[in-house]
């Protein structure tokens, strides 16, 4: 069986297009990030994760009513059935990202909507789920850690809140701040590997919770969602600012990447590194320790003569460290990730379902001719 | 914003080659489907699952010593920890593929091997997966009758077990061999939807458990796994041999689709149709009750004038009525596909991780232009 030379073979899928998408335009060389026609940096610098969520989920940013409506919505749904805290109980030693991937799953069980998938209900869903993944994310927390199961607190936002279910402490001003900036510039990202598989699996008329359980799948690879926690783990190793440079150039001489730089679609800098490190260097001052912010410019500084290659700091870059300086355990960082990426995942899942289709890419086969079959006593 | 109109979207990926692969042939013109160079067609008729899903897994079939030490590694794999039997009980009123996806996914967190995304280790989760997918379907089916869960028997072979677990009662010989023909016909092919989902998700180079959650998730999608069920449902409806041409009739008026037929990739009838045809015909015999096979073969003869246009039945217009006169329940039928497809998941999942890259292919925006931000307070 020979293979036809002439079929090009589209490796990772790099450089296909495969739908058209109103949500997000991003520009890999010229740094360019837009949501809905929005500037990521005024959205990072002027908006809330509870608009930016509205304006993923609705195509336009809410008025003052609409944004009340939606955070009480959001609010209101900031809780789990006990069959599911249950759940979370019975694979507490697991990591995090495998519990927050099985509650995910299980949450289609107890969901009234579940197997509609209209845009209302999709979009009801969707707003359902950023609600609640915080909520089995700091519920996870409190059981490993032996402490009651956390309730939410009205009060709060919900970028404090989060901070308050997973550490157990009630941030301050300027912590929640920078944790809702973070969860804005992680809120949506185009056709990522996670967006994607979403995608796939609702494109088989899967319902959302399927779509989001898959995507959260994807997001728990090293190669899609790691690097915060592989960076922390990073200027842990290096210790001090002096040491970076030193760092660095034995990485380059082992021919191996230095953690949280490059990215698949930016050759410039990502654009949502700003105003992560304008956070670091704010809150490690802030928390007395400085030396963090320090040694990530350090690393920057020593990766400089590569940023002509477009080998620039990503997103997670900086993230890392403010989610250390907050306390929060490493293992942990993924999950932010997702926190964020609830409203992203499910605005591609509509737009999948609004000219639906089942995506199906094709192998090339590359294996042994057509062969006899033997029957077991007279094989070798 | 203006989009390029040069740009070729490839909706659904449907013709786009990502990746080569050693394991199936498909020719979807000439109805031709290979499992590593051997005939769909000897598997069917003279092998065993075990053997296929070794070939699928190993490459080879297995010599008389291999297969015994096959058979037996996946014996004892037949066990689920109590906790996830606990996680199934929680969610015992959901859909068996709720249940499963949300089940395998925690599984994770038992598997001693999880985080091992080496061939060996691969290969191992994915036998114990294999063994393990039917014990789950059989305790939720046990557990939603309020019966006591069931033990695997040791003294069977891997479909025969599978339909003790899910129905209680020993199959007949006849019975258990139309079973693990039907298991061998699933086992495998190539790049679908739920299979490039799992490819996908190990891309991110997350482990096989989260790559197989999120082939499961894909599986659940009516327009992937859903058919054998809506066949069923068919023949119900039709009720009688004579009441077919006038229900092809009117689907056919409506513009709608007859269930069963026509596939993504098959322009002659699905290879693996006729293997399921004779055992349909045999099976409905055996039970008393022919009048299935009549209905469905009457459905056949009064579709036949659309066979031209490459419309013809596909591997799940007989299965449905094979697991109906077997006793079981509907909504296991979709499950009873994912028993089939465990090792054809971890095979692609293998080949990715052999020659890994993070599959991400592109969507083009067609959004709105980039817009200034204006406080809530100033929106109307």
């Amino acid at each position: 069986m020979t293979t036809d030379e002439k079929i090009e073979i589209h490796r990772g899928l790099k450089g296909v297009y495969f739908e058209r998408s109103a949500t997000t335009f991003i520009d890999g060389k010229a740094g360019e990030l837009r949501y809905r026609g929005y500037s990521i940096h005024d959205l990072a610098e002027k908006s809330t994760f509870e608009e930016t969520a509205y304006l993923l989920l609705y195509g336009e940013l809410p008025n003052a009513t609409e944004l009340a409506a939606f955070t009480s919505e959001m609010k209101a749904a900031r809780r789990i059935p006990d069959a599911v805290t249950g759940i979370i109980r019975a694979m507490a030693h697991a990591h995090p990202m495998d519990v927050l991937r099985t509650a995910v799953s299980a949450l289609a069980a107890f969901d009234p909507q579940a197997d509609d998938n209209s845009p209302e209900a999709t979009q009801a869903k969707g707003v359902r789920l950023t609600a609640q993944v915080p909520v089995i994310i700091g519920t996870h927390a409190a059981i490993r850690a032996g402490k009651p199961v956390p309730e939410a607190d009205d009060t709060l936002g919900h970028a404090a809140n989060f901070l308050w279910l997973v550490t157990g402490r009630k941030p301050s001003a300027d912590a929640a701040q920078l944790m809702d900036r973070d969860l804005i510039l992680h809120a949506e990202h185009g056709s990522n590997a996670s967006s994607f598989t979403g995608r796939v699996v609702i494109g088989t008329e899967a319902n959302l919770h399927a779509a989001m359980t898959a995507a959260i799948a994807a997001l728990s690879g090293p190669a899609h969602g790691g690097a915060a926690e592989d960076v922390m783990k990073m200027a842990q190793d290096i210790g001090t600012p002096e040491a970076a440079a030193q760092y660095v150039k034995a990485k380059r001489a082992a021919g191996e990447a230095v953690t949280g730089f490059g990215h698949r679609v930016y050759r410039t800098e990502d654009p949502r590194a700003r105003h992560m490190r304008d956070g670091v260097e704010k809150l490690s001052r802030e928390m007395g320790e400085p030396k963090w912010f320090a040694i990530l410019q350090a690393v920057v500084e020593a990766m400089r003569p590569y940023a002509r290659f477009g080998v620039n700091v990503n997103v997670d870059f900086y993230s890392g460290v403010i989610y250390y300086l907050n306390g929060i355990a490493p293992d942990l960082f993924v999950p932010i990730f997702a926190v964020g990426r609830v409203p992203g995942w499910t605005v591609q899942c509509l737009e999948q379902l609004q000219n639906n289709i089942l995506i199906r890419p094709l192998t090339l086969y590359d294996g042994p001719a057509p062969r006899e079959y033997v029957p077991v006593n007279h094989r070798g």
